[in-house]
């Protein structure tokens, strides 16, 4: 038997039953012993929401399940609600509600916090409870109470990682295998890595919503999901990682969260990058995820693990519910938001970072001068060229040194115009040097 | 102006002003702005106790320098006390005499924490204060508060990591440069990674520290120092690193705290081990830190970063400084000693792993055939057999596959007993695999 501090049970409303959910739901009843030790009280399964009755009851309890989830959350007896819905709605009512009613949330919904996060921690504060997100970024990996709370005494001045495991299993697929796109995405489907409208994942949705989330907690400043340029890695083809393959890269979608060298504003992006083999994140395979942050004081630590998945995530939401718990039964407050800082976030076109652009061109002398010429006229060095000739046409494969995103557009808009140039076969970000 | 939703400020005495107090006492009053946003309050130096003034007063203003610590901890109007002297005493009554005057505690001292950790516990939880120490393990990386508040709905199976900065650089050196124990070290000392007497560092010691702490807060149940097997890498000669390399290994001294297959029990251990060069734990150079959790649900997690240095320490000092404050601020309380499980730490003997083990034989046919009939003998198997003669000499070397440790020693004792065997030249742990 193990004793606990308290003999009053806290009671938890479990909202969604999917995936995550029915994971939570079986490690709350199997670990009731272990988590009753952990908080200082039992913590009870009060009710668990669904759509479908039918599914929820293989794992819990028929009579705990219900379908009436503004209901259960508004019962009065609830002290934490845990919300595995997911989207915008009923998810942002179902949440204030739990406010409301005195009960703290944890939830894994990056869209809802991306989307509405600030006007959540309000409700939360206005109410005395606690909002907790652990499991919204990186599934398992604990990674925003680092950043919450361990480095909340240093400054965080970057944060760059793989952060969506779908799009990393894709990319790993067509490194491995010389795959094309398509056929590692019906890979990924098959195998259950990819949902059946990807678009969210590959068109980089979720990473950006992630960044968002990232870069408000490691800035101490608001960013809107409107604020992360965010492109995604439909385009990219075997030929792109083969040409990255021989230049000793690899090609993976980043988030990258920076803070500007003056310190005085900030900048969030998602898109497709190469980096050096080299680099830890090069070796993050299948669906993981790995995050680096670099702090002032703390200098680079890197974070690894499962970034999805049923059981991974559900660690994450079970370690921010003995959090709440903890909090209710000693009277403590877990953080609220921090956005004291209000850095304005820069577009795309301030960033300052490198490129890979490989052109087609004619095959005569003259036109690597050409073209040189054309990005020292937009004030762009040239790190690296490589001119490779096939039966009069050529490839010229350019990696240029930093410069702002704004020149290097401006730079292959250029090259587009000119005559000895046949076309831009394609353009990457290159980063981690 | 930064708004605070507190005037009251926080009061902090800072016990000590070497390398890391150094660090702590600039941030604080550098970076004053941000802790107060941060914590909801403003946070002061009240005072730093030092043994010679003089040198403190480089960085602190001379009127908060004193060399009464007790006094200082004493004052009755302090908050958090921070306890950066290291060692037993005076480090021990002074927290104790913090906690008696209402004040939290952060430190960074893990040889007191694994040596008398449950009674600084018991003693905070008796005036209701806090004690933090992310410090006292992996300087930097946040690897503490993910065991035990991301960690707490989880069950741990495993942690392995790399822990002493030292030894690192040192087995780092030795296996890019190819230079022995007494070069490498004598390299670590004239660049600061090693103490003037690095005993603590080389024998093992700070590391078994470190694995009780992880043992006991991983498994929420204690593991006291003596129960922590540890060796150090006094005696890893260049042979060594060299033979590991033919074998696509290499060394690193790891601690490893591991729960039992049945769950009922756990082991601790420092040691040096042979770990292939794909592990992720072989390309962590010079004097940084690394360390793997498993856990059931979570799955495979790395926390990687800076082990050690005033400013990376430093940082995992403020970080639970701003934890403890936000505490006193808003009543809450920091996670306590969680030792419910209560688990027995099984000694070395019962550890299974594996051996790599070099021995010199005699160059004749049948010694092979001995020397397997031994293992077999002693229930340990096989994995991987080298041989390779010169002059009427042969060296066998063997990897065995998992087996008790106490079978694996009886076996090297047996093999030391044969006539054909002239010397056991290494015995290593192989790990990682």
């Amino acid at each position: 038997m193990v004793r606990t501090r308290s003999s009053r049970p806290l009671r938890v409303a479990l909202l969604g039953c999917g995936v995550v959910g029915s994971q939570v739901a079986r490690l709350m009843l199997t670990q009731a012993d272990d988590l009753a030790a952990r908080v200082g009280a039992p913590v009870e399964l009060a009710g668990v929401a669904v759509r479908r009755p039918d599914r929820a009851r293989e794992t819990v309890p028929p009579e705990l399940v219900t379908t009436d989830a503004a209901g259960l959350v508004a019962s009065g007896d609830i002290d934490v609600v845990v919300e595995l819905i997911g989207g915008i709605e009923p998810a942002r009512t179902l949440i204030d509600s739990a406010f409301a009613h005195g009960a703290s949330v944890v939830t894994a919904n990056k869209a809802l916090l991306a989307q509405d996060g600030p006007a959540r921690y309000a409700e939360a504060e206005r109410h005395g409870a606690d909002l907790y997100f652990e499991a919204a970024v990186a599934g398992a990996i604990p990674l925003l109470r680092p950043l919450r709370e361990s480095l909340a005494g240093d400054r965080v001045n970057r944060v760059l990682g793989i952060v969506n495991g779908t799009t990393n299993f894709i990319l790993d697929r067509m490194e491995s295998t010389g795959a094309g796109y398509g056929e590692a995405l019906a890979e990924a489907s098959a195998l259950g890595y990819a949902e059946a409208d990807p678009t969210a994942d590959v068109e980089g949705f979720d990473a950006a919503a992630k960044a968002a989330i990232l870069a408000g907690i490691a800035f101490h400043s608001r960013v809107s999901l409107d604020e992360v340029h965010r492109e995604g890695i439909t385009e990219i083809t075997a030929s792109d990682i083969a040409s990255a393959r021989a230049m000793g890269r690899t090609v993976k979608l980043l988030a990258i969260c920076e803070r500007s060298q003056d310190g005085r504003s900030v900048t969030a992006r998602v898109h497709p990058a190469m980096i050096p083999l080299s680099h830890p994140l090069a070796s993050v395979r299948e669906a993981y995820n790995a995050v680096f942050v670099e702090a002032d004081s703390a200098g680079q630590l890197m974070f690894y693990g499962p970034g999805a998945g049923g059981a991974p995530t559900a660690s994450a939401v079970l370690g921010d519910l003995v959090a709440a718990c903890r909090n209710k039964l000693n009277g403590g407050r877990g953080p609220g938001e921090s956005a004291y800082a209000r850095l304005p976030v820069r577009p795309m076109g301030e960033v300052v970072t490198r490129y890979h652009i490989s052109l087609d061109v004619m095959d005569k002398p003259g036109v690597l001068a050409q073209c040189a010429t054309v990005f020292a006229d937009h004030g762009v060095s040239i790190d690296t060229v490589r001119q490779s000739g096939k039966d009069g046409e050529a490839e010229l494969v350019v990696v240029t040194h930093r410069a702002p995103d704004a020149a290097l557009s401006a730079t292959v808009e250029a090259l587009r115009g000119l005559d000895t140039v046949h076309g831009v076969a394609s353009i990457m970000y290159v980063e981690g040097e």
